[in-house]
């Protein structure tokens, strides 16, 4: 009768997607750590990498759960919703490809 | 009464698509090009990236179309057949967004 | 005869560099705050996509540092250990470009 | 005494690189044969993020080839030239990672 039960498991992705945000918080804070100790540059830019590919895996996860949830949902729906809903993605998508 | 009445617009996305695809082909020969005539590899360089960005706006044309159509049409019958469709929109996005 | 003598420049870049990493732990924690309020998954996902611009910016930022003092120095002096940095340049822009 | 004895081993590096642009054309040859044949849109999206990669890799080829002769050579040599070709090579990385 909540919301909730209208979005099975959300609580979950949230609090893994949070869990995942507080590592890349910390990845990032290393990073300021690494160059403050004129650490090699080379290992700088690979923990960028690594950094960069958590990030994307926080966006992907995101992109997984609002087409699982809110995407089905309006295509269920249709009408004019289900195709912004649509378009939302798709442009979200673009984005992360050229980010 | 068609198959195409199910997928209204399919034609002209799809002659979009292989419109797009030949140009890509005509850039990669064009690459193919420079270097047999020894061309400035920076030069070479920034035509690779215009055709790497040509490639994915293909990629994000059918990404489209597929969540417009198959993802929409799976949502609205709903059962595995969704999540399965999710799945593996889910999947081929996280494969361009590594790409 | 400071270490700082032969690498000129090296402390604007490092303060450039970490005011960049700085601003991008702000967007990491911008971002765990619009999980943590339930805003909107693609306005999420707009802001992932802009810091990971900024991630990426950060790395070529210090590749283009590496690649005007460390490897510029390691290919006058010549010998392997040129051979050694234009190695590890590539890898790292492998793993950047794949990232 | 040629210009090619200060380039060893340009001829393999460019007969290695137009191998790999030739199998890139033919995979995007495959590309608009499944379009044409209505193959399954995520087979197709597989098929171009393989295409994306192998672009990729011809690029970080050019790339490497780039720094180990014109980026050596020109650092060796120094002056405006060497600081040219360092700029060149960091645009070029640019373009390469937002592709």
């Amino acid at each position: 009768m909540s919301t909730d039960a209208a979005v099975p498991g959300y609580s979950d992705d949230k609090t893994a997607v949070l869990a995942r945000l507080r590592r890349v918080e910390g990845q990032v804070r290393g990073l300021t750590r690494m160059v403050e100790q004129d650490i090699y540059c080379i290992d700088v830019l690979t923990q960028v990498s690594a950094t960069t590919r958590a990030l994307e895996a926080v966006a992907l996860k995101l992109l997984d759960e609002h087409l699982t949830h809110c995407v089905v949902d309006a295509a269920r729906q249709g009408g004019p919703e289900a195709d912004l809903k649509i378009r939302e993605a798709s442009d979200a998508i673009a984005r992360l490809v050229k980010a």
